[in-house]
């Protein structure tokens, strides 16, 4: 289950005020919760990269959002290798055309979009397309509404849907499935359905969390109607923080610093729970650092499948993590933004190499990534550069990153050597991938997805403009 | 169970990302956790006057720290009166000379101190007499010593050691008991034992709450193997909002704006947990706007006493909110600063009337009560008048206070006229008491406890200087 924009602040059992979310609040006393769970990307097409493949974006050539999928070693492939039958139910966001859509990479089945659901004006971009497996059922807007004024939207209703009559056909069937239920009400536009509009104390981004946390509470019923819910492994998360510029329509990411686009915690921490009766001992909260770049090697460890052949992975199975078995020990993270590190942990030492809060393109058309919050030297309105001597710390006793360790201390020196160290060898073994995509031209987007034409949903595509734009990551 | 400067953000089940509060979070999931739960004040000495009246501390005189009792219908009054015993364990704040001491004011025990434990210079000021009942048994540095260099100190031990006597004591004699258990080591300056030095992933404020935790452990399960804690109340909360100023020697108030001091939600709202087997269904987490001024109307309610007198309180019995039988309902809150009304709530929505973020005095000497955090027209440095046309935020959508409500929209006439309604009201009833203390008149301290002549701890008042000092609340 792998959420949209939604923060670490955002469930009930993470302290949300509203504390709207029982299912999911449930989920975790079941299980396990993690305070310090790493997206590999604060935005959603690297970071969806980075969760199936195990790498980082920057390996992986996808760093920034609106590209194609490379992760041919993703949990899908190898599970299907192993005679697994997989559905992704939502957002793909790992390119558009037809060589990189879900089918072609290892899922039987899919229901949902290829993209985010932004209203674009249709007569320079193409709205959303919905698939249903291999073919086009209609665009988001036209087909599956949206309504702007009112934030009503049936989606969660149907996603919930194909989730439910997947595990229960499969379950007949008597075959073991992989399900990649990722809805995407959560992100800008927000919407949910009737029953949900207006119920949340927090506005139309309550509601959309209330109908999935919902949409969650069925298929654990589900699951246990089945008596499949103790043989099946449940993983919670989300692909990066909240969108602090949408402002009261974005989530919240709790004490942290800024949020999705930023290398701040507020952009990189993500609520995560996971549930695995017998295996995975019932309330348990966890500070190990874990990377959602884990659950690749983490879902094969439990399944007892290895991995095809070696592939350099940034995540690492944490089975034991979550048995409750392995004490926690020190990992280093490394935050991204487009293909610059801009900061890394190890350790409670977290070091800043740049900083960066809002672009200043951004700001223009009314965004800010850290509205309210003003650190001096820490949120700079400009990409400013520190690895002379990096901004440094302490994520244990601020965790909001307002205090730096003074430079001319103790602490300093031994907090920061061993982030250097492990920067240098990340550096050094580290083979960058280039992005292969141009964002900008409009061509490369899917006009005419295959079955518009049954449903007269066919749109002609503009020239290509073969040029690099700007990418203010 | 009443804290000292403890956040909102301070527990695992307030969603802390270190999350080291296992004792807390058990209370909690035994019984019923508070997300709106406000003090009377967000500091000190008439947070805890509210608590112990029912009353606002406008109504007690009491507005401002340092001053003395007036809490005639305390909890530990009336429940004596009803053959209860009662012992008061740790920080009392609210007066220094004799006549204002807890054993002149209800309660039959006492082991703590009279105010915060500061350290002065006793050449002007006297430091802080530690009490064993009706005598002075040392002083906090120089009897009970507090290492600043180390941050070591043993006080929590002996408050928890204080409290399991008096309990398991007390139910020996078979006799009822009312303890007011005030341990105050997340006051700066922190200390906590050797045990806890060193153990939090959070620093000593950490420290601290690891070691309260563990006492709360060794309370309840000294509740349970005396087989008194079906019989037993318990509740827990924290006088005001987490010392943002403190920095890192401060505690969270999770994604609140500012804290102690302010009349922002990170001031005013507080963690609460009670716990009543058999009479609070487990595992209930409420939104209904409470005030620890029920915390007095609330325990005479369950003890089935009534008040000897009518009294004016600002308080009411949420009995039923905590036994569940109560749907959430509308319910005023006035947030003062000094003798100011700044803000008031009902509903959702949170009304502004004066904003005002760090005194100018206070910003010299290096506070700042929001540090990191800068809303135009809302942290605003000077004390900045709002009457005319109040600030509104939704506190449901934005908790943080971050987006006033556009005050030309409908939602704002429609948020804003029934706190200006309540407010009328409120000002209409109210008597406005007159602070009687000069807290800035040395001699009115105590330098010369009861008790001082045996132990050498006598001191010599300084000449009482009486006048009007200023106090930048
Ligand atoms: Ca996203
Ligand atoms: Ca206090």
């Amino acid at each position: 289950m792998f959420m949209d924009d939604m923060g670490w602040g955002d469930l009930g059992i993470y302290g949300n005020p509203a504390s709207e979310t029982p299912n999911l609040d449930r989920l975790a006393e079941e299980g396990i919760k993690f305070t310090d769970m790493y997206t590999g990307s604060s935005i959603c097409s690297p970071s969806r990269a980075s969760l199936l493949s195990g790498r980082l974006p920057i390996r992986n050539g996808f760093y920034s959002d609106g590209q194609f999928a490379r992760a041919s070693y993703a949990p899908q492939v190898v599970l299907g290798e192993n005679g697994y039958q997989n559905k992704i139910v939502g957002k793909w966001h790992l390119g558009h055309r037809e060589r990189y859509l879900p089918l072609n990479h290892g899922f039987h089945e899919w229901f949902g979009a290829p993209n985010c659901h932004y209203k674009y004006d249709t007569t320079v971009q193409p709205n959303i397309p919905v698939y249903k497996n291999r073919e086009m059922t209609g665009r988001y807007y036209q087909d599956y509404k949206i309504d702007h004024k009112t934030g009503l939207g049936n989606l969660t209703q149907l996603y919930t849907q194909e989730a439910l009559e997947f595990i229960e056909r499969k379950t007949k069937q008597n075959e073991n499935f992989f399900l990649y239920w990722a809805p995407d009400a959560t992100h800008t536009p927000l919407y949910a359905s009737k029953e949900f509009r207006g119920k949340s104390k927090r506005g139309l981004y309550g509601d959309a969390i209330m109908e999935i946390d919902a949409g969650v509470g069925k298929i654990m019923a589900l699951l246990k109607k089945l008596d499949i819910d103790k043989n099946t492994f449940v993983f919670f998360s989300s692909d990066n923080g909240a969108a602090t510029y949408a402002f009261t329509n974005g989530g919240s990411n709790g004490p942290f610093l800024c949020g999705k686009q930023t290398t701040f915690e507020g952009g990189y921490r993500q609520p995560a729970l996971a549930r695995f009766p017998g295996k995975i001992p019932a309330g348990q909260i966890t500070n190990q650092v874990s990377l959602l770049m884990d659950l690749l090697p983490t879902i094969l460890d439990f399944a007892d499948i290895k991995m095809p052949r070696n592939l350099t992975l940034d995540g690492q199975s944490i089975r034991n993590v979550m048995e409750g078995t392995s004490k926690v020990y020190d990992r280093g993270v490394f935050y991204y933004r487009g293909n610059a590190l801009f900061k890394s942990r190890y350790g409670f030492y977290k070091a800043h190499f740049y900083t960066w809060n809002t672009p200043a393109e951004a700001i223009k058309i009314g965004y800010h990534y850290c509205p309210g919050q003003r650190i001096e030297n820490v949120t700079t309105s400009q990409m400013t550069n520190y690895t002379d001597k990096p901004l440094l710390f302490h994520l244990g006793r601020d965790p909001g990153e307002k205090f730096p360790i003074d430079p001319t201390t103790e602490e300093y020196r031994i907090g920061l050597a061993p982030i250097l160290k492990i920067v240098q060898q990340h550096k050094d073994k580290l083979i960058k991938a280039k992005p292969e995509f141009n964002l900008c031209d409009l061509a490369i987007q899917n006009w005419a997805p295959r079955g518009c034409e049954k449903i007269n949903r066919c749109m002609k595509a503009p020239p290509s403009y073969v040029y690099k734009c700007f990418w203010p990551y």
